[in-house]
């Protein structure tokens, strides 16, 4: 592993945070499967499999909503040319976050099971996804601010439009989360959307002088 | 971690896209045995945990064929140069894929000791096994289409060779798994046929000029 | 990899040793949501939540000072040149307490949860930082004493500070766990006190001749 | 990552293998943990967390002894510049072996607390290690078998010695397993001198005209 990226008076690489970060990432994604509980066995287990559905939606949603965070999250390290203290601790409250989301997911998946607390649990997994985004841009407004731990060749304006995506992340998740109490499929549509946007619109580029 | 794999407009390197699959894959691969349920404790342990084979089956069948997903995976980013967002949501969905086989797998395993709903759990694991296929398959599409994201060395008969490869998995699958309504058995012996062809079989080097 | 930090007679390198333990790290902070329950359901499911505070300050507080632990091991092996078997020895039992760290968060939140056994849950949890924070200590004792595994261009003064710094962790915890008879809550500002203090306090880099 | 260890026909290089396994042996490792349950809240919970010694033993003992593995499959992959396809599944079975620990590790440690069947235990206990052992041997001997795919500076002694040494694990293994019809805890026994016979002797670097 190369030093290079290691800044300021930490021991810690920017490499290392991002793979640390990146192991956080593949492990909450991958434990969301632990929560899918095996049908129970009443009837033919086929049926008991369907009435499961919320399951399988919650986990998917999960799933890739962690993915684009995870790629977003890439985007901004590739921007990064060191860390300092406070970038390390922003990112693992990130993380915190990001780890946690298996929670809310079981409280969202049984709701939709049962019939019972939709609104509830539809807000808490919200709370979760907004606290993410606003952590997230923490994390931005951070690293561009004053741009010391910027690498240099990233061009201004992309600083700017960077900062106003990852703001419309959370902004749009506490918008659309209230929505759970007139009718909680209104959030959940929400939530794609959101998937959606995050998903076909990359980061761009945007290195000054760059193709 | 060099930047030199780093293509298009996503700030992910495909570097990076092949650790954090490798992370998905070998953590989906370990969780597989926290859904071996300790035998219940009637009777003699021995015959408690005899009775228990089909886990330890479906444990291996899964753990294995797991690892031939890796495999394979790795020798279609050994050809990669570089990676778009196409490629990553290809990708992701693959992994959501991947990582959710620990829950076909308890199904089969249940069905197997209760010797109830054997056709259901089977065609759930084979449905799971289709739809992989079919996500690596379109990975591999993507990747090959017009050469853009290949390295330039591949030779164009190695690319027409993968690609009938990776179909063969999902069609075979799709083949053996509506076996299960005569006997069970003679969808996990395909199983076993199909772990043995992409194991012993490597992905052929194949670069033009190679040795 | 490079082989360069591959010292004396064992086949380990410490860039392989420092991976190693950030996977254990990942882990370990990201297993710590499986163990938060999902709330009972009887009455409003907003009460069952509000009523698991416990588990959610217990997962914070495993969480970030795991996180702590993180960072500064990762200022360890920022110094340290090679590897030897004792060092490999020391670092697993460093490990082995961290990933034993899920266990005594459980029983912390319990014993709040319920208002029973809260001294020793407190007494379990505390022994385990004392025991973690002794191993790093003998970490980085057995790294520094000879200066046979360290960088050559870490200066003496930095190491005499690291070592108090790290002698600082595990003396503080043994002081304000048995706080916990007089009353348990004293026992977890103390945790959030030394959090603050490793959190804001980095390890200098202190090279001699450094910036 | 360089490609450099790409050996024959396979697209994947030695780093990858040895990263992949590392990955497995971390999340084995981890997983140990959640294996111990939560004691019993009948009586004080101290007394509880007492009775529940040989979790915590059996937790301690596996955790070592992967460590041990893990640190000897380094030593092995040190000596390796290529990988064919037999290696990656001599290596993926022994993989399987090692994530499959934490089933029999609760199986001995249930024995333990309940005092009943500690024979069978101890014996699924020991042939998870005699299997593990033999296929750790299996890839050593299809490493250095005719020395195809180890790099060229490896001395012909120190294959001897390697192969000797990894030979003993599972022969001693298989020789104090059989000690539990005896006393189950001659068993335990022999595992900590094995643990400490393969702690303590380091895997000798030995290239030839090496220090």
């Amino acid at each position: 592993m190369a030093d290079g990226g290691t800044g300021g008076s930490v021991g810690v690489s920017s490499d290392r945070v991002e793979s640390f970060s990146d192991a956080v990432f593949a492990i909450a994604i991958t434990l969301l499967v632990l929560d899918i509980r095996q049908p129970a066995r009443s009837g033919p287990l086929w049926d008991a499999i369907l009435r499961q559905w919320p399951s399988f939606v919650a986990y998917a949603l999960s799933f890739l909503l962690i993915g684009v965070v995870w790629v977003n999250h890439h985007a901004v390290f590739h921007f990064i040319a060191r860390v300092d203290l406070a970038l390390i601790w922003l990112n693992l409250l990130l993380l915190l976050d990001v780890a946690f989301m298996p929670y809310p997911t079981v409280l969202l998946a049984d709701a939709l099971v049962s019939g019972r607390d939709e609104v509830t649990a539809a807000v808490c997994y919200g709370a979760t996804l907004v606290v993410g985004g606003v952590l997230f841009e923490a994390v931005w407004l951070h690293v561009s601010r004053r741009r010391r731990l910027l690498r240099a060749d990233v061009a201004p304006e992309v600083v700017r439009a960077m900062g106003r995506r990852f703001l419309g992340g959370p902004l749009f998740c506490a918008l659309i989360t209230p929505l759970a109490f007139v009718q909680v499929g209104l959030t959940l549509a929400g939530y794609l959307i959101l998937l959606t946007y995050f998903g076909v619109t990359a980061v761009r580029e945007g290195r000054t002088g760059g193709s």
